[in-house]
């Protein structure tokens, strides 16, 4: 038997309703491979975020790191929340999140933007714009202005407060994360766009020289780069332009967020945070939407499809990950929707109702 | 009379052709007023961006400099071209732009961006989105990462290369940007939005404190903060939520490039930069296009409503600022389009010939 260990850490506000939906999606499927071999899933259940800071009064506490560490896979909700937006930094649920990254080395984050063809007209840009766009953000994700030291508050010298952060990467940094995205870009259509600010900032100016000098391990993947100012920009222009995009975390951050905005339904999208050996941390984009929590409201496919990535880049098993993908893309096609993505002559359906819809069809 | 001494800088590729045209319609709009009292402008030409590097090695001479300072207000075309991309740090072209703001202590970049009722089929957002956003950015320009030190190349523990730059902001930076910020959404719907990332990085936490104090002496303006990532994603989404936006250099440099580009026509939005006291800098927001440059396909528009925004912030010369918004306005009525932004069933014209109708109008 295959036998894995995976810890969910279901989080805050809509967190616990979509992980418990996605657990027993990825159980069936799961328990519906090993033709030959026998695929076992075990999960664990860890406090993190918000919840976490209630019972314990951290937002990581030892236990849940040590015991994501231990696991194969790790599958997260969300976290955060109206009540913990005013904690110090330490005491913020965003922070755990962080810590979690760092202490999981999972410096790779890759989020897929696809327009799906069932949900063309939830999009905000015309259909001709948005219909086929196709992008994998890889941002890095333990590394540059989220992680850069010294940061923190100061006086200058005219006796002022000032608040400092450090964007800093180093050769091996970057070169690693680039390798990543060289690979997913031979996986996909072959062409990779490095996103920096190399006309200004020197840690730009390392990103692009160091992206440069890979390319030629890769001679098969056309490479460009791009301005992030550029980028945010063509991204609204003509987002069919891209195929994968490389870039640092703070512009990652931002760009990623934009490109799945372009597809109209971030309700839809997963991602996906590995490195390089160790458990990989797979979790929906969107966040803990403390407005419906508990009203069975939420759409669990994001974090569904967020449990296929698990199955396919964290424990390697393919046909598991394809046949979660086909019975999201087989209920859409029934035409179940959630709120989030409802329109007229669909059929409106809470996240529990989603998640058995999805059951019958994997 | 009334007397101004204005510095054109024309640029690099297509910025001599938009500022010549620009030039024309300033001097009449400057002519018109003045039933009462003469206006006067005088006009200087200096050489700036990389046609500054290659007649003079430096990319803002001195006396460009000198120039600018002791003038009333600058108008700027456009700078770069793939010729100088890969200059050293300094020999770039866009160096020289960091060292003129800098240099006039311009902290202040008001970005609008409305989408015009004529050029609504413009943008790629659907138009039910798109009409009607009318959004001004106000991005710190002097200050945060582009010019916070310690920054450069360096060698870390493991020996290895590394690229870094400090994001830094004092109190005092961040309150005269966000009273400017305050000042501009009291002339427009009264609604500011400061855009931060202080759930992760210091400097947007002293941020959002400070423009949270700052609230107090603004009561009539209704304040909201939103993270960059969300803010990348809402301009998508529904822009019409925006009414003014307040952000740091970074993330202005992002936000206002995407807000931009959901009008769908940037050869048509001006900028204007300001500070305490002395010239403010007018350009128009797109690039030296160095692939149509000199083939009198430029669309001027951008860089004369720049004028306008000189005449307004720069010179305080309303009226002469608001005939030439009306004259813009009217060409378009007119049905007189550039290439950028021609449509089947309007009259395609060269950069001269767009100037020229408006120099009818003004
Ligand atoms: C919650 C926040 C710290 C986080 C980030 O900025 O990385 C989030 O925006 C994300 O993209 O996962
Ligand atoms: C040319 C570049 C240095 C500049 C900037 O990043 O500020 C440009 O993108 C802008 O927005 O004016």
């Amino acid at each position: 038997a295959r036998s894995y260990n995976i810890t969910l850490l279901p989080g805050d506000g809509i967190g616990p309703e979509v992980v418990a939906v996605a657990k027993d999606v990825l159980s069936l499927a799961g328990a519906l491979e090993g033709k030959l071999i026998r695929v076992e899933l075990r999960f664990q259940e860890k406090l993190m975020g918000g919840s976490a800071l209630d019972a314990t009064g951290v937002p990581l506490p030892d236990e849940t790191l040590a015991a994501a560490r231990d696991s194969d896979a790790v599958l997260l909700g969300a976290i955060g929340g109206y009540k913990w937006d005013n904690n110090e930094k330490h005491l913020k649920p965003e922070t755990g999140l962080l810590q979690l990254r760092a202490g999981l080395r999972v410096f790779a984050n890759l989020r897929p933007a696809a327009v799906l063809p069932q949900l063309v007209d939830a999009s905000t840009l015309k259909k001709e714009v948005a219909e086929g766009v196709d992008i994998m953000v890889v941002r890095e994700l333990t590394g540059g202005i989220y992680f850069g030291k010294p940061r923190g508050f100061g006086t200058n010298d005219s006796g002022e407060e000032t608040g400092f952060n450090t964007e800093v990467y180093s050769a091996s940094e970057i070169d690693r994360i680039t390798r990543v995205a060289f690979e997913v870009a031979r996986k996909r259509r072959g062409k990779l766009c490095s996103v920096d600010k190399a006309n200004v900032l020197e840690a730009s100016m390392l990103w692009r020289r160091r992206v440069t000098a890979l390319a030629s391990e890769f001679p098969d993947i056309e490479l460009s780069h791009m301005y992030v100012d550029n980028a945010a920009m063509q991204l609204v222009r003509n987002p069919k332009q891209f195929d994968t995009i490389v870039t640092n975390n703070i512009f990652g951050d931002i760009l990623s967020d934009e490109a799945s905005m372009i597809t109209g339904s971030i309700g839809m999208l997963p991602s996906a945070s590995v490195g390089e050996s160790g458990p990989g941390l797979f979790e929906p984009i969107h966040g803990s939407a403390p407005d419906i929590a508990g009203q069975d409201k939420a759409n669990p496919l994001a974090t569904i499809l967020s449990a296929a990535m698990l199955l396919r880049y964290g424990l390697e098993e393919e046909n598991a990950a394809k046949r979660i993908e086909a019975a999201v893309t087989e209920t859409l096609n029934q035409g179940f929707r959630t709120g989030d993505i409802y329109s007229p002559g669909t059929t409106l359906v809470g996240c529990k109702r989603m998640g058995e819809e999805v059951l019958k069809t994997v």
